[in-house]
C-alpha cells in the first residue's frame, strides 16, 4: 500500500475507524493508476458512487475516441473504491472478480461521467452496475462489475488505509 | 489520428495497401492511450496477437496490484488493433462492442503478457479470447472481446492509416 | 400495454403489420422452447418487457434450485421477443449476440419474475438489462443482453410471424 | 435432490468417497432440468468435460434455431457438474456465479456439442471456457462460466450425492 501511517491520519481514520471515507478524502489519497488516468471521485456511499474523468489525448485510441479500456477502468475503480470503503472498516477487503463492459457510443471530448449503483450485496460478492455518459448525458458505456469480499489478512488489517480497491 | 500522410508512408502503405502492418510498424505509430500505459506489441496476425506491458507504479491500484483496468485495456488494444489491421485494407473499420474480463491472480511486477486468439470471424462481429499472464506464465486474467466490423465511412477510407482500434 | 382485446384491435393485426403484437398475442403464438419451459409474457413494449415462469421440478438443478440456464433463457426470450416485435415491422430481424447472467440468490418455488429494460437502441445492436426476482421481489439474477438487429432476408419478410426472437 | 442414500449406493459412493463420479454415473442420476432439455454427458474430469444435446423442436426459438438459452444452459450444466463432482468429495459445493455466452452461428438440427475446459482453479472460484459446436464441428457459441466453491453446510455434507450443480 505504501507509506500508510500518514494517509490514515489525513483520512481522519485515527479515531473513527468505522466510518466510510468521503470522495474528497479518497481523491486526496489517490495515487497510482487512478491518479494517472485522472479519476475524480464526486460522491460515494456503499450503494452509489459518482465520478468523472476529463477526456484528453492520452486517453484516446488511434482514431481519436476515448479508449474502451478507460470505461472499463473507470467502472472498476469506482466500484472497487466504494466497496472497499464500506468493507475495510469491517475487516474485509475488496477484489475485482469480473468486469463486463459494453460500449454504446463514442466520446471524443469533455468528461466521461460514471454513476455506479449497487445491484447486490452478498456475503462474498458485491455486484454493481455502472452507467457512463458524456457531457450531454447520453449513455455511452455500461459495466457490470463483480467484486469479491474476503476477510483481510491480519497483517493488512492493522496497517491498511481505506482505499484498497 | 490525424490526416496521416506521414504515417501511411512510414507504415509502408505506399504501394501495398492490401498488407497488414507488422507489430513493429504499429509500435512506431503508437500514440494516445496505448503509448500512455505502455502497450508493446510483439506479433500480430488476423488470428493471433501477442503483446506486453511493463508493470510500474502508475498502473497499480491502491494496494499495489496491477489495476484491473489495465488487463481490460490491454486486451481491448490488442484485439482492436489486430482486427483493424486486418479489416481496414478491406474498407472496414473495427469498433469494440463488449469487453468481458475475469481477474484470476494479481500481478505486482515484471510484465503483463497478453496472447489474443481469434475465436470467431463473423461478417459483422469478430470474437477474441485473450489470456494474460505474469513472468512465470501463470494465467492472471482472461478477456472475451467482441468487436464490430462495419464499412468505413468514405471520408475515412481515403485518409485512414491502418491502426484504428 | 393493457388487458389486450382492445389493444389487438388498436394494433390492427388483421391488416396492419406495422404495429407491435401484444404480450397476449405472443403468448398465444408461443411455441418451441418458450412453451416448453413455460414462458409467460405479461407486458411488452419496445423499451420494457415483463414476464414470469412458474417454478417446477423440471426447471431445477440437482440440489433443487432453479437451474441457472432458466434465468439465462428467460432473459434471452423476453429481450429477443420485445426487440423482434419492434423491429420486424420495420423489415429487420433480431438475433442474440451475447447473454451475460449473474446469479445472486437461489429460487426454489413460486415464480421467477423478469423485468427487462432497454439500455440502448443502436442502429445495429440493442442492449437490455433484465432483473429477475422471486415472489418476495428479492433480486435473484441479472442479465445484460445484447441483440443484433439486421435486415430481414426478403424471403423471410413475406412469411414471417411477428414472434421471431 | 432428495434424501440421497439410494443414489450414493447406485453411484458407488459407499466406499469410495474420494472418487469423482463418471459421466455414465452422472447420466444415470440425471434429473430435473438436465433430463428435461436432454443433457447427455460424455466425459468429465476436473479439468475437462464433454457433453451434447440432441436438437428437437422443443429447444428452438420462434424462427427454428436452437434457443440461446440452451447454449447457456448446456455450458452451465457441464461446468457445474464437473466442478461439483470434483469439490463435493472435499466437502465443498459448487454454485454458478456468472454465465457469459456469445452466440456465433445458429444450429437447426443434429446435436449441440459442448467441450468445457477449466481456465482457472482458485480457492473460491473456478473459471471454465465452453466451446459449443454443430455436427460439422463449426464453433456456434462460447461460454465463460464462473463457479463459486464454498464449504458444504454440515447437514448437506452427510446426505449429499455428488451431482449437485
Amino acid at each position: 500500500m505504501g507509506p500508510g501511517g500518514h494517509d490514515e491520519a489525513s483520512l481522519g481514520y485515527r479515531g473513527a475507524a468505522m466510518n466510510m471515507p468521503t470522495a474528497e478524502e479518497l481523491n486526496r489519497s489517490r495515487r497510482g493508476y487512478d491518479a494517472f488516468y485522472g479519476l475524480e471521485l464526486l460522491e460515494l456511499s456503499e450503494t452509489e458512487v459518482r465520478a468523472r474523468v476529463l477526456v484528453r489525448d492520452e486517453l484516446k485510441q488511434p482514431v481519436g475516441l476515448v479508449h474502451g479500456g478507460i470505461y472499463a477502468s473507470l467502472a472498476e475503480s469506482v466500484t472497487s473504491l466504494a466497496t472497499a470503503a464500506a468493507v475495510i472498516p469491517e475487516g474485509n477487503m475488496a477484489t475485482g472478480l469480473s468486469n463486463v463492459t459494453n460500449f454504446l457510443r463514442p466520446i471524443t471530448d469533455g468528461h466521461v461521467h460514471a454513476l455506479g449503483t449497487r445491484v447486490h450485496r452478498g456475503r462474498t460478492t458485491w455486484v454493481w452496475d455502472v452507467r457512463m455518459s458524456d457531457d450531454a448525458d447520453r449513455i455511452c458505456a455500461v459495466t457490470r462489475m463483480t467484486i469479491a469480499v474476503r476477510p483481510l489478512p491480519d497483517a493488512y488489517a492493522q496497517a491498511q488505509p481505506p482505499t484498497a480497491g
